[in-house]
Protein backbone atom coordinates (compact mmCIF):
# COMPACT_ATOMS: atom_id res chain seq x y z
CA UNK A 1 0.00 0.00 0.00
CA UNK A 2 0.92 2.94 -1.21
CA UNK A 3 2.13 5.95 2.20
CA UNK A 4 -0.57 8.52 2.44
CA UNK A 5 1.99 11.20 3.10
CA UNK A 6 1.08 13.90 0.39
CA UNK A 7 3.37 14.08 -2.23
CA UNK A 8 3.80 18.47 -2.61
CA UNK A 9 6.08 17.31 -6.23
CA UNK A 10 2.55 16.54 -7.55
CA UNK A 11 1.36 19.53 -6.85
CA UNK A 12 0.19 21.71 -9.97
CA UNK A 13 -2.06 24.98 -10.25
CA UNK A 14 -5.33 23.92 -10.55
CA UNK A 15 -6.79 24.44 -14.38
CA UNK A 16 -9.04 27.35 -13.39
CA UNK A 17 -6.61 29.30 -11.58
CA UNK A 18 -5.35 32.24 -13.50
CA UNK A 19 -3.19 34.49 -12.64
CA UNK A 20 -4.52 37.30 -14.21
CA UNK A 21 -1.80 39.12 -16.08
CA UNK A 22 1.41 38.13 -18.21
CA UNK A 23 4.33 37.02 -15.79
CA UNK A 24 6.03 40.14 -17.17
CA UNK A 25 3.33 42.22 -15.80
CA UNK A 26 3.61 40.33 -12.67
CA UNK A 27 7.05 41.17 -12.22
CA UNK A 28 6.83 44.39 -13.13
CA UNK A 29 4.24 44.71 -10.30
CA UNK A 30 6.57 43.16 -8.01
CA UNK A 31 9.51 46.06 -9.48
CA UNK A 32 6.98 48.43 -8.43
CA UNK A 33 5.26 47.46 -5.47
CA UNK A 34 8.80 46.48 -3.68
CA UNK A 35 9.97 50.16 -4.57
CA UNK A 36 7.29 52.27 -4.33
CA UNK A 37 3.89 50.77 -2.45
CA UNK A 38 5.91 48.45 0.56
CA UNK A 39 8.50 51.47 0.97
CA UNK A 40 8.85 53.14 4.21
CA UNK A 41 7.83 56.66 2.60
CA UNK A 42 4.15 57.82 3.29
CA UNK A 43 1.93 59.18 1.33
CA UNK A 44 -1.41 57.75 -0.04
CA UNK A 45 -0.98 59.67 -3.58
CA UNK A 46 1.43 57.74 -5.68
CA UNK A 47 0.24 54.20 -3.84
CA UNK A 48 -3.29 55.24 -5.47
CA UNK A 49 -1.79 55.81 -8.61
CA UNK A 50 0.24 52.45 -8.98
CA UNK A 51 -2.42 50.86 -7.85
CA UNK A 52 -5.01 52.07 -9.98
CA UNK A 53 -2.46 52.00 -12.98
CA UNK A 54 -2.18 47.95 -12.32
CA UNK A 55 -5.53 47.15 -12.41
CA UNK A 56 -7.02 47.90 -8.95
CA UNK A 57 -10.78 50.23 -8.59
CA UNK A 58 -9.58 52.41 -5.76
CA UNK A 59 -12.52 54.89 -4.57
CA UNK A 60 -12.05 58.72 -3.82
CA UNK A 61 -9.94 59.52 -0.49
CA UNK A 62 -8.55 55.85 -0.50
CA UNK A 63 -5.69 56.08 2.65
CA UNK A 64 -2.83 53.49 1.90
CA UNK A 65 0.09 53.54 4.79
CA UNK A 66 3.62 52.96 4.17
CA UNK A 67 4.67 48.74 4.02
CA UNK A 68 0.94 47.38 2.41
CA UNK A 69 1.47 44.62 0.40
CA UNK A 70 -0.77 44.09 -2.16
CA UNK A 71 -0.21 40.46 -4.89
CA UNK A 72 -2.80 41.07 -7.44
CA UNK A 73 -3.83 44.94 -7.92
CA UNK A 74 -6.04 43.70 -10.76
CA UNK A 75 -8.04 41.62 -8.34
CA UNK A 76 -8.38 44.56 -5.35
CA UNK A 77 -11.23 46.67 -5.35
CA UNK A 78 -11.36 49.60 -2.80
CA UNK A 79 -14.17 51.67 -1.67
CA UNK A 80 -14.23 55.49 -0.67
CA UNK A 81 -12.64 56.95 2.32
CA UNK A 82 -11.03 53.71 3.76
CA UNK A 83 -7.66 52.97 5.17
CA UNK A 84 -5.29 50.47 4.71
CA UNK A 85 -3.12 50.34 6.83
CA UNK A 86 0.66 50.20 7.61
CA UNK A 87 1.86 46.79 6.82
CA UNK A 88 -1.03 45.70 6.16
CA UNK A 89 -0.51 42.56 3.30
CA UNK A 90 -3.80 41.96 1.08
CA UNK A 91 -2.61 38.01 -0.25
CA UNK A 92 -5.41 38.44 -2.83
CA UNK A 93 -4.71 35.02 -5.32
CA UNK A 94 -8.44 35.86 -5.03
CA UNK A 95 -10.49 38.97 -5.79
CA UNK A 96 -10.59 41.40 -2.64
CA UNK A 97 -13.11 43.58 -2.13
CA UNK A 98 -13.29 46.77 0.30
CA UNK A 99 -16.07 48.57 0.81
CA UNK A 100 -16.54 52.19 1.94
CA UNK A 101 -15.27 53.15 5.04
CA UNK A 102 -13.65 50.33 6.04
CA UNK A 103 -10.64 49.94 7.69
CA UNK A 104 -7.63 47.65 7.21
CA UNK A 105 -5.25 48.26 10.32
CA UNK A 106 -1.41 48.17 10.35
CA UNK A 107 -0.43 44.22 9.91
CA UNK A 108 -3.12 42.86 8.79
CA UNK A 109 -3.42 39.87 6.69
CA UNK A 110 -5.70 39.03 4.42
CA UNK A 111 -5.58 35.41 3.00
CA UNK A 112 -7.20 34.34 -0.08
CA UNK A 113 -5.22 31.28 -0.85
CA UNK A 114 -5.20 27.58 0.97
CA UNK A 115 -4.61 24.00 0.21
CA UNK A 116 -6.84 21.10 0.04
CA UNK A 117 -4.60 18.74 2.62
CA UNK A 118 -7.18 15.78 1.30
CA UNK A 119 -5.50 15.61 -1.72
CA UNK A 120 -2.18 13.97 -2.48
CA UNK A 121 -1.45 16.65 -4.71
CA UNK A 122 -2.31 19.71 -1.90
CA UNK A 123 -4.11 21.46 -4.40
CA UNK A 124 -4.56 25.41 -3.98
CA UNK A 125 -7.92 26.41 -3.33
CA UNK A 126 -8.71 30.15 -3.89
CA UNK A 127 -11.40 32.13 -2.40
CA UNK A 128 -12.58 35.74 -2.07
CA UNK A 129 -12.68 38.01 0.90
CA UNK A 130 -15.00 40.83 1.15
CA UNK A 131 -15.61 43.75 3.60
CA UNK A 132 -18.75 45.33 3.45
CA UNK A 133 -18.84 48.58 4.48
CA UNK A 134 -17.57 50.07 7.62
CA UNK A 135 -15.79 47.18 8.76
CA UNK A 136 -12.67 47.26 10.47
CA UNK A 137 -9.78 44.41 10.80
CA UNK A 138 -8.08 45.67 13.39
CA UNK A 139 -4.36 46.01 13.82
CA UNK A 140 -2.23 42.12 13.37
CA UNK A 141 -5.75 40.76 12.54
CA UNK A 142 -5.86 37.88 10.22
CA UNK A 143 -8.58 37.02 7.75
CA UNK A 144 -9.00 33.76 6.21
CA UNK A 145 -10.17 32.64 2.01
CA UNK A 146 -13.87 33.25 1.56
CA UNK A 147 -14.54 34.99 4.50
CA UNK A 148 -16.76 37.94 4.35
CA UNK A 149 -16.87 40.39 7.24
CA UNK A 150 -20.70 42.01 7.36
CA UNK A 151 -21.43 45.74 7.11
CA UNK A 152 -19.76 47.32 10.31
CA UNK A 153 -18.11 44.49 11.82
CA UNK A 154 -14.82 44.57 13.95
CA UNK A 155 -12.53 41.79 13.94
CA UNK A 156 -9.99 42.85 17.34
CA UNK A 157 -6.79 43.35 17.63
CA UNK A 158 -4.53 40.02 16.47
CA UNK A 159 -7.62 37.92 15.92
CA UNK A 160 -8.19 35.42 13.76
CA UNK A 161 -11.51 35.62 11.56
CA UNK A 162 -11.78 32.33 8.85
CA UNK A 163 -15.64 32.11 9.03
CA UNK A 164 -17.96 34.96 7.97
CA UNK A 165 -18.68 37.82 10.64
CA UNK A 166 -22.12 39.04 11.07
CA UNK A 167 -22.89 42.82 10.35
CA UNK A 168 -22.45 45.32 13.64
CA UNK A 169 -20.98 42.79 15.65
CA UNK A 170 -17.53 43.33 16.98
CA UNK A 171 -15.18 39.61 17.51
CA UNK A 172 -12.26 38.97 19.33
CA UNK A 173 -10.00 36.04 19.44
CA UNK A 174 -7.92 33.36 17.73
CA UNK A 175 -10.25 31.86 16.71
CA UNK A 176 -12.29 35.04 16.68
CA UNK A 177 -15.66 34.61 18.72
CA UNK A 178 -18.41 37.23 18.70
CA UNK A 179 -18.31 39.78 21.77
CA UNK A 180 -20.87 42.48 21.43
CA UNK A 181 -22.57 44.51 19.25
CA UNK A 182 -21.73 47.39 17.67
CA UNK A 183 -23.78 50.72 17.02
CA UNK A 184 -23.39 53.98 15.68
CA UNK A 185 -23.93 56.94 17.87
CA UNK A 186 -26.70 58.92 16.27
CA UNK B 1 -33.37 57.81 8.39
CA UNK B 2 -29.42 58.62 7.82
CA UNK B 3 -27.58 55.07 7.15
CA UNK B 4 -25.60 54.23 10.49
CA UNK B 5 -22.62 52.70 8.47
CA UNK B 6 -19.29 54.93 9.99
CA UNK B 7 -17.86 57.63 7.61
CA UNK B 8 -14.32 57.82 7.59
CA UNK B 9 -14.35 60.77 5.42
CA UNK B 10 -15.39 62.37 8.17
CA UNK B 11 -12.44 61.24 10.28
CA UNK B 12 -10.55 64.32 12.09
CA UNK B 13 -7.60 63.88 14.53
CA UNK B 14 -8.88 64.46 17.94
CA UNK B 15 -8.39 67.83 19.47
CA UNK B 16 -6.44 66.42 22.10
CA UNK B 17 -4.13 64.39 20.11
CA UNK B 18 -0.54 65.77 19.20
CA UNK B 19 2.24 64.12 17.20
CA UNK B 20 5.01 65.75 19.71
CA UNK B 21 6.84 67.28 17.16
CA UNK B 22 7.11 69.14 13.91
CA UNK B 23 5.91 67.20 10.96
CA UNK B 24 9.72 67.73 9.35
CA UNK B 25 10.95 66.22 12.72
CA UNK B 26 8.77 63.59 12.41
CA UNK B 27 9.60 62.71 8.91
CA UNK B 28 13.57 62.64 9.52
CA UNK B 29 12.65 60.31 12.15
CA UNK B 30 11.06 57.90 9.30
CA UNK B 31 13.93 58.67 7.12
CA UNK B 32 16.53 57.63 10.20
CA UNK B 33 14.13 54.64 11.13
CA UNK B 34 14.68 52.81 7.96
CA UNK B 35 18.26 53.28 7.23
CA UNK B 36 19.89 52.87 10.69
CA UNK B 37 16.92 51.55 13.13
CA UNK B 38 15.33 48.71 11.60
CA UNK B 39 17.63 47.76 9.22
CA UNK B 40 19.35 44.21 9.12
CA UNK B 41 22.58 45.36 10.35
CA UNK B 42 23.12 43.71 14.33
CA UNK B 43 24.65 46.87 17.45
CA UNK B 44 22.64 48.50 20.31
CA UNK B 45 24.87 51.40 20.37
CA UNK B 46 23.56 53.04 16.97
CA UNK B 47 20.23 52.15 17.90
CA UNK B 48 20.14 53.75 21.40
CA UNK B 49 21.96 56.89 20.12
CA UNK B 50 19.20 57.74 17.44
CA UNK B 51 16.36 56.45 19.34
CA UNK B 52 17.78 59.11 22.50
CA UNK B 53 18.69 61.61 20.33
CA UNK B 54 14.98 62.02 19.28
CA UNK B 55 13.83 61.86 22.62
CA UNK B 56 13.40 58.34 23.95
CA UNK B 57 14.83 57.72 27.57
CA UNK B 58 16.99 54.79 26.70
CA UNK B 59 18.29 53.03 30.03
CA UNK B 60 21.62 51.53 30.64
CA UNK B 61 23.05 48.40 28.90
CA UNK B 62 19.55 48.32 26.69
CA UNK B 63 19.82 45.86 23.68
CA UNK B 64 17.83 46.42 20.47
CA UNK B 65 18.03 44.28 17.96
CA UNK B 66 17.60 44.67 14.10
CA UNK B 67 14.19 45.76 12.93
CA UNK B 68 13.36 47.72 15.56
CA UNK B 69 10.37 49.56 15.30
CA UNK B 70 9.45 53.06 17.05
CA UNK B 71 6.36 55.05 15.95
CA UNK B 72 7.15 58.42 18.40
CA UNK B 73 10.64 57.72 19.88
CA UNK B 74 10.15 60.84 21.85
CA UNK B 75 7.30 58.87 23.95
CA UNK B 76 9.33 55.77 24.90
CA UNK B 77 10.99 55.08 27.95
CA UNK B 78 13.14 52.17 28.54
CA UNK B 79 14.53 51.22 31.85
CA UNK B 80 18.35 49.61 32.55
CA UNK B 81 18.58 45.94 30.80
CA UNK B 82 16.10 45.55 28.83
CA UNK B 83 15.68 44.26 25.64
CA UNK B 84 14.34 45.18 22.22
CA UNK B 85 13.67 42.05 20.06
CA UNK B 86 14.18 41.69 16.30
CA UNK B 87 10.78 42.96 14.14
CA UNK B 88 9.52 44.24 17.86
CA UNK B 89 7.33 46.95 16.48
CA UNK B 90 6.62 49.90 19.17
CA UNK B 91 3.59 51.80 17.65
CA UNK B 92 3.49 54.22 20.29
CA UNK B 93 1.22 57.21 19.06
CA UNK B 94 1.08 57.77 23.23
CA UNK B 95 3.45 56.78 25.70
CA UNK B 96 5.05 53.31 26.12
CA UNK B 97 7.17 52.90 29.43
CA UNK B 98 8.86 49.63 29.47
CA UNK B 99 10.74 49.37 33.23
CA UNK B 100 14.04 47.29 33.81
CA UNK B 101 14.66 44.41 33.43
CA UNK B 102 12.16 43.71 30.60
CA UNK B 103 12.39 41.81 27.61
CA UNK B 104 9.93 42.37 24.28
CA UNK B 105 10.81 39.37 21.93
CA UNK B 106 10.99 39.41 18.24
CA UNK B 107 8.32 40.55 16.32
CA UNK B 108 6.04 41.46 19.64
CA UNK B 109 3.59 44.50 18.66
CA UNK B 110 2.65 47.13 20.66
CA UNK B 111 -0.23 48.71 19.91
CA UNK B 112 -1.61 52.68 21.66
CA UNK B 113 -4.43 53.54 19.20
CA UNK B 114 -7.76 52.32 18.15
CA UNK B 115 -10.66 54.01 17.49
CA UNK B 116 -13.92 54.17 18.43
CA UNK B 117 -16.33 52.16 16.75
CA UNK B 118 -19.62 53.90 17.88
CA UNK B 119 -18.48 57.61 16.75
CA UNK B 120 -19.52 58.09 12.92
CA UNK B 121 -16.13 59.47 12.65
CA UNK B 122 -14.05 56.44 14.01
CA UNK B 123 -12.12 58.68 16.37
CA UNK B 124 -8.82 58.06 17.25
CA UNK B 125 -8.30 57.07 20.39
CA UNK B 126 -5.24 56.50 22.16
CA UNK B 127 -3.95 55.15 25.27
CA UNK B 128 -0.46 54.46 26.90
CA UNK B 129 1.43 50.93 27.50
CA UNK B 130 3.61 50.37 30.74
CA UNK B 131 5.37 46.81 31.18
CA UNK B 132 6.24 47.69 35.21
CA UNK B 133 10.31 46.20 35.76
CA UNK B 134 11.17 42.39 34.72
CA UNK B 135 8.06 41.94 32.45
CA UNK B 136 8.30 39.67 29.33
CA UNK B 137 6.41 40.21 26.10
CA UNK B 138 7.21 37.00 24.34
CA UNK B 139 7.37 37.32 20.59
CA UNK B 140 4.73 37.73 18.20
CA UNK B 141 2.82 38.27 20.89
CA UNK B 142 0.41 41.68 20.72
CA UNK B 143 -0.62 44.12 23.48
CA UNK B 144 -3.54 46.50 23.03
CA UNK B 145 -4.09 50.28 23.96
CA UNK B 146 -3.93 51.00 27.46
CA UNK B 147 -2.65 47.78 29.10
CA UNK B 148 -0.38 47.63 31.81
CA UNK B 149 1.75 44.12 32.23
CA UNK B 150 2.45 43.87 35.72
CA UNK B 151 5.73 43.47 37.41
CA UNK B 152 7.55 40.35 36.20
CA UNK B 153 4.46 39.32 34.43
CA UNK B 154 4.34 37.25 30.91
CA UNK B 155 2.39 37.24 27.38
CA UNK B 156 3.17 34.11 25.85
CA UNK B 157 4.63 33.20 22.25
CA UNK B 158 1.71 34.62 20.32
CA UNK B 159 -0.83 35.95 22.65
CA UNK B 160 -2.89 38.48 22.46
CA UNK B 161 -3.32 41.32 25.61
CA UNK B 162 -6.04 43.42 25.71
CA UNK B 163 -6.51 43.95 29.33
CA UNK B 164 -3.95 44.25 32.09
CA UNK B 165 -2.42 41.82 32.98
CA UNK B 166 -1.60 40.84 36.72
CA UNK B 167 2.01 40.82 38.82
CA UNK B 168 4.21 37.33 38.42
CA UNK B 169 1.45 35.71 36.13
CA UNK B 170 1.94 33.64 32.80
CA UNK B 171 -0.71 34.72 30.20
CA UNK B 172 -1.34 32.61 26.95
CA UNK B 173 -3.87 32.53 24.02
CA UNK B 174 -5.71 34.91 22.28
CA UNK B 175 -7.14 36.25 24.35
CA UNK B 176 -4.38 36.29 26.95
CA UNK B 177 -5.16 33.54 30.00
CA UNK B 178 -3.40 33.02 33.11
CA UNK B 179 -1.83 29.66 33.01
CA UNK B 180 0.41 29.35 35.94
CA UNK B 181 2.56 31.94 38.16
CA UNK B 182 6.23 32.72 37.98
CA UNK B 183 8.78 32.79 40.74
CA UNK B 184 12.27 33.78 40.24
CA UNK B 185 14.22 31.16 42.12
CA UNK B 186 16.55 32.24 44.84
CA UNK C 1 15.52 40.11 51.28
CA UNK C 2 16.69 40.76 47.60
CA UNK C 3 14.15 42.32 45.15
CA UNK C 4 12.92 38.83 43.31
CA UNK C 5 12.75 40.85 39.80
CA UNK C 6 14.59 39.27 36.91
CA UNK C 7 18.22 40.67 36.40
CA UNK C 8 18.71 41.01 32.27
CA UNK C 9 22.19 42.51 33.74
CA UNK C 10 23.01 39.44 34.69
CA UNK C 11 22.52 37.29 31.54
CA UNK C 12 24.81 35.41 30.46
CA UNK C 13 24.62 32.63 27.16
CA UNK C 14 24.04 29.35 28.36
CA UNK C 15 27.77 27.01 28.59
CA UNK C 16 26.44 24.37 26.29
CA UNK C 17 24.79 27.25 23.82
CA UNK C 18 27.16 27.58 20.50
CA UNK C 19 26.64 29.89 17.85
CA UNK C 20 28.00 27.04 15.00
CA UNK C 21 30.10 29.22 13.47
CA UNK C 22 32.39 31.55 13.50
CA UNK C 23 31.05 35.31 14.38
CA UNK C 24 32.19 36.47 11.00
CA UNK C 25 30.98 33.97 8.72
CA UNK C 26 27.70 34.68 11.06
CA UNK C 27 27.73 38.46 9.82
CA UNK C 28 28.39 37.39 6.18
CA UNK C 29 25.39 35.18 6.25
CA UNK C 30 23.45 38.60 7.59
CA UNK C 31 24.46 40.06 4.69
CA UNK C 32 23.93 37.78 2.32
CA UNK C 33 20.63 36.86 3.51
CA UNK C 34 19.61 40.60 3.37
CA UNK C 35 20.34 41.08 0.26
CA UNK C 36 19.72 38.19 -1.86
CA UNK C 37 17.61 35.31 0.40
CA UNK C 38 14.93 37.65 2.35
CA UNK C 39 14.43 40.32 -0.88
CA UNK C 40 11.22 40.59 -2.27
CA UNK C 41 13.04 39.01 -5.82
CA UNK C 42 11.39 35.72 -6.74
CA UNK C 43 13.16 32.78 -7.34
CA UNK C 44 14.20 29.52 -5.23
CA UNK C 45 17.15 28.05 -7.04
CA UNK C 46 19.53 31.32 -5.28
CA UNK C 47 17.92 30.78 -2.11
CA UNK C 48 18.93 27.38 -2.12
CA UNK C 49 22.14 27.51 -3.32
CA UNK C 50 22.95 30.40 -0.42
CA UNK C 51 21.43 28.32 1.70
CA UNK C 52 23.51 25.11 0.93
CA UNK C 53 26.20 27.18 0.92
CA UNK C 54 25.91 28.05 4.57
CA UNK C 55 25.24 24.85 5.50
CA UNK C 56 21.59 23.92 5.08
CA UNK C 57 20.69 20.77 4.10
CA UNK C 58 18.19 21.48 1.15
CA UNK C 59 16.37 18.39 -0.22
CA UNK C 60 15.07 18.35 -4.38
CA UNK C 61 12.71 20.74 -5.80
CA UNK C 62 12.21 22.55 -2.39
CA UNK C 63 10.64 26.38 -3.08
CA UNK C 64 11.69 28.67 -1.48
CA UNK C 65 9.91 32.34 -1.23
CA UNK C 66 10.62 35.78 -1.31
CA UNK C 67 11.33 37.47 2.20
CA UNK C 68 12.41 34.19 4.18
CA UNK C 69 14.53 34.53 7.13
CA UNK C 70 16.49 31.55 8.53
CA UNK C 71 18.81 32.35 11.28
CA UNK C 72 21.60 29.52 11.13
CA UNK C 73 21.70 27.82 7.88
CA UNK C 74 23.71 25.42 9.30
CA UNK C 75 21.24 24.26 11.65
CA UNK C 76 18.51 24.37 8.98
CA UNK C 77 17.66 20.91 7.17
CA UNK C 78 14.43 20.67 4.14
CA UNK C 79 13.34 17.51 2.34
CA UNK C 80 11.99 16.84 -1.03
CA UNK C 81 9.79 19.18 -2.57
CA UNK C 82 8.93 21.26 0.90
CA UNK C 83 7.73 24.78 0.40
CA UNK C 84 8.93 27.81 2.71
CA UNK C 85 6.63 30.44 1.83
CA UNK C 86 6.82 34.50 1.91
CA UNK C 87 8.38 36.01 4.57
CA UNK C 88 8.56 32.63 6.62
CA UNK C 89 10.51 33.30 9.55
CA UNK C 90 12.85 30.39 10.51
CA UNK C 91 13.97 31.34 14.41
CA UNK C 92 16.40 28.43 14.26
CA UNK C 93 18.87 28.90 17.61
CA UNK C 94 18.54 25.56 17.77
CA UNK C 95 18.02 22.76 14.79
CA UNK C 96 14.96 22.91 12.45
CA UNK C 97 14.29 19.35 10.48
CA UNK C 98 11.61 19.93 7.91
CA UNK C 99 10.66 16.73 6.91
CA UNK C 100 9.34 15.90 3.09
CA UNK C 101 6.52 17.38 1.50
CA UNK C 102 6.04 20.12 4.40
CA UNK C 103 4.28 23.53 3.74
CA UNK C 104 5.58 26.54 6.03
CA UNK C 105 3.36 28.93 4.52
CA UNK C 106 3.61 32.83 4.31
CA UNK C 107 4.66 34.52 7.55
CA UNK C 108 4.60 31.68 9.60
CA UNK C 109 7.56 31.61 12.39
CA UNK C 110 9.44 29.25 13.86
CA UNK C 111 10.26 30.09 17.63
CA UNK C 112 13.42 27.65 19.12
CA UNK C 113 14.34 30.17 21.75
CA UNK C 114 12.85 30.71 25.16
CA UNK C 115 13.98 32.09 28.29
CA UNK C 116 13.76 30.06 31.70
CA UNK C 117 11.36 33.06 33.75
CA UNK C 118 12.26 31.01 37.37
CA UNK C 119 16.08 32.44 36.77
CA UNK C 120 17.08 35.76 37.71
CA UNK C 121 19.60 35.90 34.54
CA UNK C 122 16.35 35.09 32.27
CA UNK C 123 18.79 32.23 31.19
CA UNK C 124 18.31 31.33 27.14
CA UNK C 125 16.22 27.70 26.50
CA UNK C 126 16.70 26.92 23.13
CA UNK C 127 14.85 23.52 21.68
CA UNK C 128 14.70 21.91 18.59
CA UNK C 129 11.24 22.13 16.27
CA UNK C 130 10.26 19.25 13.98
CA UNK C 131 8.02 19.03 10.88
CA UNK C 132 7.47 15.63 9.94
CA UNK C 133 6.76 14.33 6.21
CA UNK C 134 3.74 16.56 4.76
CA UNK C 135 2.96 18.21 7.52
CA UNK C 136 1.82 21.99 7.28
CA UNK C 137 2.17 25.03 9.01
CA UNK C 138 -0.72 27.52 7.63
CA UNK C 139 0.40 31.33 7.06
CA UNK C 140 1.20 33.31 9.95
CA UNK C 141 0.95 30.66 12.50
CA UNK C 142 3.55 30.55 15.00
CA UNK C 143 5.97 27.10 16.48
CA UNK C 144 7.17 26.87 19.96
CA UNK C 145 10.59 25.62 20.83
CA UNK C 146 10.25 21.72 21.21
CA UNK C 147 7.21 21.43 19.49
CA UNK C 148 7.20 18.40 16.68
CA UNK C 149 4.60 18.62 14.16
CA UNK C 150 3.35 15.31 13.27
CA UNK C 151 3.40 13.92 10.24
CA UNK C 152 0.45 14.98 7.60
CA UNK C 153 -0.61 17.41 10.71
CA UNK C 154 -1.88 20.66 10.06
CA UNK C 155 -1.50 23.85 12.28
CA UNK C 156 -3.87 26.44 10.64
CA UNK C 157 -4.15 30.12 9.90
CA UNK C 158 -2.74 32.00 12.89
CA UNK C 159 -2.83 29.78 14.78
CA UNK C 160 -0.15 29.31 17.79
CA UNK C 161 1.46 25.66 18.79
CA UNK C 162 3.45 25.51 22.22
CA UNK C 163 2.95 21.59 22.11
CA UNK C 164 3.27 18.15 19.56
CA UNK C 165 1.01 18.26 17.41
CA UNK C 166 -0.78 14.61 16.46
CA UNK C 167 0.36 13.24 13.13
CA UNK C 168 -3.00 13.73 10.72
CA UNK C 169 -4.70 15.82 12.55
CA UNK C 170 -5.80 19.66 12.36
CA UNK C 171 -5.52 22.16 14.39
CA UNK C 172 -6.61 25.75 14.95
CA UNK C 173 -6.38 28.77 17.55
CA UNK C 174 -4.18 30.51 20.02
CA UNK C 175 -3.27 27.95 21.71
CA UNK C 176 -4.10 25.55 19.03
CA UNK C 177 -6.60 22.58 19.54
CA UNK C 178 -7.54 20.00 17.45
CA UNK C 179 -10.66 20.60 15.36
CA UNK C 180 -10.66 17.24 13.11
CA UNK C 181 -8.57 14.61 11.63
CA UNK C 182 -6.89 14.84 7.93
CA UNK C 183 -6.88 12.24 5.46
CA UNK C 184 -5.53 11.92 2.17
CA UNK C 185 -8.09 10.50 -0.51
CA UNK C 186 -6.68 7.78 -2.19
Amino acid sequence: MADPVPDLGAYRPPADFTRGRPALVELLWILVEAIFVSSFLPGSWHRRALLSLFGAKIGAKVVLKPGVRVKFPWRLAIGDNSWIGERAWIDNLAPVTIGADCCVSQGAYLCTGSHDWSARGFDLITRPITLEPGAWVAARAVVGPGVTIGRGAVLGLGSVATRDLDAWTVYAGAPALPIKQRAIAP
